[in-house]
């Protein structure tokens, strides 16, 4: 497309805008993250020289000149960029991103920015629902190896301390991002000594202060029995198997008579949202839950349905807003703004997605401008900070829609003018439908 | 671990066995791939001096000595690895891989290995399926911006390519794997002309031979009626909503009709193998697919519960083979090699899941040494020989395990030595299970 746009002289300034048209089944918002990647690639996307020689011995190129190789060469990203901040509750249909820029820029970047958005997105949403069921509990962030692929276990860990994970065992995510990093045992460790006791010993030997020891390799009740009587005291064990209701309540008699009061209780294997508040409604004395595979897939909703429209193409003479009606699905064309609007509690209400220029009193815009000129306007926030606004944001959307299942529908509305944009391009691009198929 | 390993002078070789415990529903096999990526990893995987500051800076480490981080500095696999050839059916039990080394190294490649090596292998699998659904008519795979990040979209392309998908939309998985790419062209390039005969047109020129036209952007019979007036010859037209049975019925159709026999219809639109196989049951004339969502993300399995267990550990005067008993799963210990046999016809017949020394006769052993010292043997296959493997190694696979609903389970067995071993390690390491909660 970047071709047959350059070879056919089209060069307008073109607005596209990215959003998920519905919310997965049983969530009732999403959490946004990954911006910060999303603009350190809109900074630096380059054309290497090995490239472009790639695509220009593609066969489909064979028919296109070397003016489209050149703008290659030359290519960065020149345009504009609004965004919601990281952390930040959104809905079905509210543009995330805005992109404007020359048409060949802001398309050759959609793929990227898709996948990215979305997928940080899909993630801190889930880890906002586990962090929710944990109910103050720690949870660390414990799936890297069940993630799609090492590098989306470094941006699955990033997103999950977004939607409130206390961090990850993921070490090279705490490297790059410096997310807190937690890690324990695992069976192998106890398998290698064969004998339970001495890799406990050894194991807490060179982590005194710090050692969670996996007490199910073998039998939990005795393993911690064991623990007892050698007089040891780990800060933690893990419960990674059985009915971890009444263990760990067994568990936790059996560390309190034995002295180990201090002694926390750590709980992994195969949880997610309903499984935690399942064993925290059946009172386990879990202090910290580990949580990996379901939380780094989002597994019961493992994609986003985002997608990328363009929505207002500028030429030296007027702005063309652009729409799509194909289907039952309709893109608002025109640049947008959403509005979110508090009760006198100062919870939020309801959104009002809006024309970019409209002004609404009393409501907060979501979408600020991040990049110009294909630069940062400001540095992003560190990741601290959009973990705070994370945990304020969400105290500021009412409990009915933060629900685990069947969550309340939040009132997203259109504005009038919006309306009525939609109606005048509706009529000069709709087509007569009498001759559609089935 | 690997620093615990360390400061309490643990260097016996170890032997970790990777592998799936059970298939996912509705998935008869598994088909596996991701080794090559396994095993640039394992030759090139080292520290760098700023990872090392971090890690000696984490808290965790305070009581670790100096030792560790030289260890680190000079850290590199220099192990031994057997492994399954990418593209070839395996089942839940079976080892994909076999690392053998000092334990430290095998422990500290584990996370890379399992998220390598199971998330191509689910998605060489699904696409296996989508590709059986098609029934000889093309599939691309079109998921990148729906996949796990931007590099899961880059491995989720090479393990379709694998699984026998002739191509991808990413650019960048054909610069890197060399994998054919095809492009269409979005409904955004159809709004930004406004005018669909024009974007038709404009498009064509730039791509004679190729074009692929999109044509629901706003009315999929009339835009085909279009092109057929216009005179022009596209190579295809793509429908990406509506009812495609009926709707790729009237469009043959009309293009029959209109002297255009020679174009390609072109399906998408949140397919799955099901979707496909309804399709074309009811006689849908698609030639080819474009399979994004579903196939990117695994959607109805979208994690692979695969494991990387210790078996075995070996110092200067013996092997002691490693089990774990905890729950109901067993680990079964030492070193193990998959023998498969085939019935007279030359179909697969049953896997024997044997010790790695044993011989069995008329049977073919899956894992092959690939790595020694920490380096290839030979250089990985091509991707092309790893496709034709797979697609000789499916053709080999009797149809009811191949099945897309309720395949038939293929038979795996335990050998009668490794049974034998399993009790004798069993007797060694089994604890009373009286005391245990539940």
């Amino acid at each position: 497309m970047a071709a047959a746009y350059l070879e056919n002289d089209f060069h307008a300034t073109a607005s596209f805008e990215l959003f998920v048209r519905n919310l997965p089944r049983q969530r009732g918002y999403l959490l946004t993250a990954g911006l910060e990647q999303a603009l350190d690639f809109l900074e630096t996307a380059r054309f290497s020289p090995e490239e472009i020689a790639f695509l220009r011995a593609q066969p489909v190129f064979t028919h296109v000149s070397d003016a489209f190789f050149d703008y290659l060469k030359a290519f960065h990203f020149s345009g504009e960029v609004w965004a919601v901040a990281e952390g930040t509750p959104v809905f079905a249909d509210e543009p995330l991103l805005r992109v404007t820029g020359p048409i060949i820029e802001a398309q050759i970047v959609e793929t990227f920015l898709l996948t990215t958005l979305t997928f940080q997105t899909m993630i801190a949403t889930k880890a906002a629902r586990v962090v929710q069921a944990a109910g103050g509990r720690g949870v660390v962030e414990f799936g890297s190896r069940r993630a799609h692929g090492p590098e989306a276990g470094v941006l699955a860990a990033r997103a999950a301390y977004i939607g409130g994970c206390m961090g990850t065992s993921n070490v090279e995510a705490g490297f790059r991002f410096g997310i807190p990093t937690y890690g324990t045992v695992a069976h192998s460790f106890v398998m290698a000594y064969g004998d339970e006791e001495e890799s406990f010993q050894r194991f807490e030997r060179v982590f005194p202060d710090h050692a969670i020891l996996l007490v199910d390799t073998y039998d939990t009740l005795a393993a911690i029995d064991k623990i007892i009587q050698l007089g040891m005291r780990p800060r933690g064990v893990r419960l990674d198997s059985g009915d971890l209701a009444s263990l760990s309540r067994e568990v936790r008699r059996r560390l309190d008579q034995g002295g180990l009061g201090e002694t926390k209780i750590f709980a992994s294997g195969d949880l997610n949202e309903h499984s935690i508040a399942a064993v925290l409604a059946e009172g386990a004395p879990i202090d910290f839950f580990g949580v990996g595979t379901e939380l780094v897939t989002s597994k019961d909703a493992p994609s986003l349905g985002g997608v990328y429209k363009l929505v207002e193409l500028r030429d030296d003479t007027a702005e063309h807003p652009r729409a799509k009606f194909s289907e039952d699905k309709v893109t608002y064309p025109g640049r947008k703004q959403v509005f979110r609007f508090r009760d006198p509690q100062g919870l939020y209400s309801h959104d009002i997605i809006a024309r970019a220029e409209e002004k609404h009193a009393d409501a907060e815009p979501l979408l600020t401008r991040v990049l110009d000129n294909g630069k940062r306007i400001q540095p992003s926030p560190p990741l601290q900070t959009v973990k705070e606004w994370t945990q304020e944001s969400l105290a500021h959307l009412p409990e009915p829609y933060r629900r685990l299942r069947e969550p309340a529908v939040y009132p997203v509305k259109i504005s009038q003018s919006l309306a009525q944009l939609l109606e005048e391009v509706r009529q000069k691009t709709l087509v007569p439908r009498t001759s559609r198929g089935s």
